[in-house]
């Protein structure tokens, strides 16, 4: 066996300023967790080589090259370890080498990922950093003791590559979380746990919204099941409706085009890594499309237009194909092919900003529809290489931050943040478990109108450049049903529940009154299914709760005699015997004020 | 200057039967005038060449190689010089030679395309038809004279190339017509006329309805344009709550998929030469979906599914890309890229003769709606090489053919017509002009469920393989809608027109009570624009008629006072001021009719 043990000289203390942001403790606590779990796996499963251990969001990791399997039971023992390592009270100590020094220890205890790290490190030196017996090859900073670290919790064990390319070694990744106090550690595990309950690719299938078909179709393409339709179709429906309210005109553009239109757009020059590779027909070139902008000022440009007719507002429901490597996809959340909830608005410069305004009030509105009224706000100016003009940009950031303003949207700017087509807002709404996920953008463009010489004859009966705005509402309407499904949990509300209501007769003998009743209840206009089956009501009643649908309706003698049903909700709650037309009023009071809101007041 | 003139022996007369088939005398009497026309086009411009000049539906063509570039006003000189032949009277003979007899004739006359045709002819002697100082290369047969050709009209050039191949010589194609009788011509130019005024290439533009891009985006892509966008959401929204009404559910399938989704389907042996080519993505070939079966059997597939379930009928309005060769795309009839109303009914085998009377009892109705109620019917049965067994397509084409029986439809049986994997139903529906299109499409499947095996768990608790039926309605959307522009002219009924009304104030200081108008009735859900514009209102009645919009609203201090407009249709019928709760009624009238219809009768 070799001796793992690096020795150095000139051994420094770890300062731990007393005022370091919360943010930058937490880093540095769990970081440093990091290096104990390494010193603690070492210790129990010597023959164990290190590659990298960052802090992350709320933990840390550490990527393992073992020939043991690690398993969830081995997490507790590796904590009991990490607890036994935690009370030395070994204190962080740094040194300094060169990197030839550097090179020669980690030969010579066999830490051959730690060499490859070294011959990317451009600079003539690196740190190490000790706590007792373990030393690894670090920037750091870390807290000044182990002692520090005390309320952490191993959470699970992934496969991941060596610098996440699938032809190199395949290694074994560590999860874990680590907090400054039990209560915040609790709290958080609490929260995972939750969030697993809440997980869309387990509640997905299981409540027949999606599937994806890894090893038949490949992964990250939706197949979208017929309960999950239903709820894309009644989005669908309401952004149609709402928008066509407001003066919004849809459009439908093919998934390919001939190379030369990406050529023109400059998707070519800035956006190719994330397009799909070109496939030739009759010799010529065609690709996916990755946006749906150069298809709509296709259609602009199809003809002409005069600044009376200006703002044009062409949105789509447009399916975009991006490539993302395999090792990031997620479920709804990164996928492969989406569909963005797009427009692009033409105006003149002097319409920027009451557009923006009308977009922020429409995602405001829209959000809060879904559920959704806390979120996080940023605008993002120009960055040093930009295309258009000082004036254009100027007047862009300025039509931004007024429509902010006038809206009364808390915001904060990320100078230079902005893409180098323009300025942009991004708003990240907030779920019922504080997570924050990215939708809706309202980005100017002074790239493509230039690029395709887009233009309206002006008042003056000369021609002028439009300004175009891009905006997505939701965003992507796979990631945002993901989001959706955990933030209610699967248990979506009555007007966009895939089945609003389900008839449960008691016996099979009431079957022909059930069929009547969910009849009635669909030619009115509600999605509803019945459970015909011979098991008992308290199955179908459990079965149905499990499928989060928000009303079950037994029916019996009583009900088929008096012509009611019995309403019980998916919560538990019992609701009583009512008629059709009480139970139809029940579900018109909680649809009805939705479809009401996508016409605007007059 | 070549003779150009070829002599034989052993000429024979052409026997013209009594009761010959209309169709076969119009065939001759088509080929025959090609022959006339070529002659002609040699004795005015003796430089051309002869190819192919084949008898097509109504007419004829012959593509020439000539050194002068026909135009529309050759076409008269070229007509008058067959009158000139004809009116030769002379016999049409045929002769009978060796291959090599003929090739040194058409060598010695410069004829060298016809020395091509000859070498890829494998019979050893071949024929000749002359008629006057002509001679052709040709099978025949032909009329005995040319005087029995009286009733004809050359209609346009067109450029092809030879051989149909883009690389070899681009040759000028002379089309023309040509009817046993005067007022058989004269109905055909008339038809033609008609046609033209309709032809949804130049509507489809015009109304803004959609775009081709054939140099930024390509051809055979079809971009939707605002007021197109509004017709086919509205088909598709039709669709939507019909068969969901009728128990059918609706999915979203991806357009991509690993390559070994076609191979499973066995798509990439039998279909590969219409998909597009493949996309390599981190090595793993991906390709774009040239049908929507695959993924509806993946959803099917995704669960487990009882006999208590079935049928279940998965429906999507999906988009498919095919590949077409460039020279046969035309504008939305043949395409690229086009949205199938596609569905597949997983059943048991009992349950195919109903699922296919429900389906022929759908499509007639939904037709009905869309202003098509004659139509041809054709059966085609088991083919030489088939999938499946004896017994499964006995049961399937008794299946259809009770079905047909049952609704009560004609038909016509095609045997042997079917598909390798199934019988099917073809149903073409005829258009105003006589037109004969192909849309609905219901066929039973034997590959896919074997291919894939999807079974269903049965009566006995064994795993029974389901009987599938793919279906199409309207077919392409892209195509029906190009069907619709040309059968109603652009002139749509009121629930699918783009506009249902425009508001036309008969000067600018009514424009308020315009706008007031047209809020009003868009907030009644009607599809309302108005003109503000200075011009006279004379001109906005002209402009809004050529945009074909069914209502002109005609607003003036009268109709402002009385709170009223004057109604005009797009016929230009005056229907008088009426009040804005009656126009209202007047469309209900119109449009509700045929969203109640989606409700099937209790």
């Amino acid at each position: 066996m070799i001796e793992k043990k690096i020795t150095a000289a000139n051994l420094e203390t770890v300062p731990l300023p007393a005022d370091l942001p919360r943010e930058e403790w937490l880093h540095r606590l769990r970081h440093s967790t990091s290096h104990v779990m390494a010193q603690a796996v070492q210790e129990l499963f010597p023959d164990t080589k290190l590659t990298i251990g960052p802090a992350i969001e709320d933990g840390f990791y550490y990527d393992f090259d073992s020939p043991h399997r690690f398993v969830p039971e081995d997490l507790r023992a590796i904590e009991d370890k990490m607890r036994e390592i935690v009370q030395r009270n070994e204190p962080f100590l740094r040194s300094v080498h060169t990197k030839q020094e550097a090179a020669a220890d980690f030969k010579r205890i066999g830490e051959t990922f730690k060499l490859e790290i070294l011959e990317a490190i451009p600079e003539e030196t690196i740190s190490y950093y000790h706590h007792g017996s373990f030393t690894d090859l670090c920037e750091g900073p870390h807290v000044d003791n182990t002692s520090k670290i005390r309320h952490f919790k191993l959470t699970k064990v992934a496969g991941s590559y060596w610098r996440g390319d699938e032809k190199r070694e395949q290694l074994q990744r560590i999860y874990g979380t680590v907090w400054p106090t039990a209560q915040e550690l609790e709290d958080y595990l609490k929260r995972m746990e939750e969030a697993k309950k809440r997980d869309h690719r387990e509640l997905g299938p299981r409540l027949g919204l999606f599937t994806i078909q890894h090893d038949e179709a490949g992964s990250g393409f939706i197949y979208w099941m017929p309960r999950g339709a239903v709820v894309r179709k009644t989005i669908e429906d309401y952004l149609h409706r709402y928008l066509t309210a407001r003066n919004y005109q849809f459009v439908y553009t093919p998934h390919v085009a001939r190379i030369d239109l990406w050529k023109t757009s400059g998707h070519l020059d800035y956006y190719s890594e994330n397009m799909y590779p070109p496939m030739n027909l009759e010799n010529q070139p065609f690709q996916l499309k990755p946006m749906n902008c150069p298809g709509h000022i296709l259609i602009y440009k199809s003809t002409l237009h005069s600044y009376r007719e200006l703002p044009i507002r062409l949105s789509e429901l447009g399916t975009v194909y991006r490539f993302e490597r395999s090792g990031v996809l997620h479920g709804l959340m990164r996928v492969r092919g989406f569909t963005q909830d797009d427009a692009h608005v033409f105006c003149q410069p002097e319409q920027v900003e009451s557009e923006v305004v009308d977009i922020l009030h429409i995602i405001t509105d829209i959000l809060k529809t879904f559920g959704f009224s806390d979120y996080d706000i940023k605008l993002s100016t120009r960055p040093d290489k930009f295309s258009g003009t000082l004036v254009g940009w100027a007047h862009a950031e300025n039509a931004l931050q007024n429509a902010l303003k006038k809206v009364g949207l808390d915001y904060t700017v990320d100078p230079g943040e902005g893409v180098f087509y323009g300025p942009k807002i991004d708003l990240k709404i907030k779920d019922c478990l504080g997570r924050a996920w990215q939708c809706s953008t309202v980005q100017v463009d002074f790239n493509n109108p230039a690029r395709f010489s887009i233009t309206y004859r002006d008042e003056k009966g000369g021609e002028s450049q439009v300004f175009m705005i891009h905006r997505a509402l939701l965003g992507s309407l796979e990631r945002f049903f993901g989001i959706l499904i955990e933030h209610y949990a699967g248990a979506f509300p009555v007007w966009l529940a895939p089945v609003q209501a389900i008839v449960l007769p008691i016996s099979e003998k009431f079957n022909a009154y059930a069929t009547e009743t969910m009849g009635r209840l669909r030619r009115a206009g509600f999605r509803v299914e019945m459970d015909g089956g011979a098991e008992k009501v308290g199955a179908k009643i459990r079965e149905a709760t499990m499928q989060k649908i928000p009303y079950l309706l037994v029916v019996g003698a009583r009900e088929a005699e008096n012509k009611t049903v019995s309403v019980r909700t998916r919560e538990g709650k019992d609701e009583g015997a009512i008629t059709l037309e009480n139970f139809s009023d029940l579900l018109k009071k909680q649809i009805d004020p939705i479809w009401d809101s996508v016409i605007p007041k007059a």
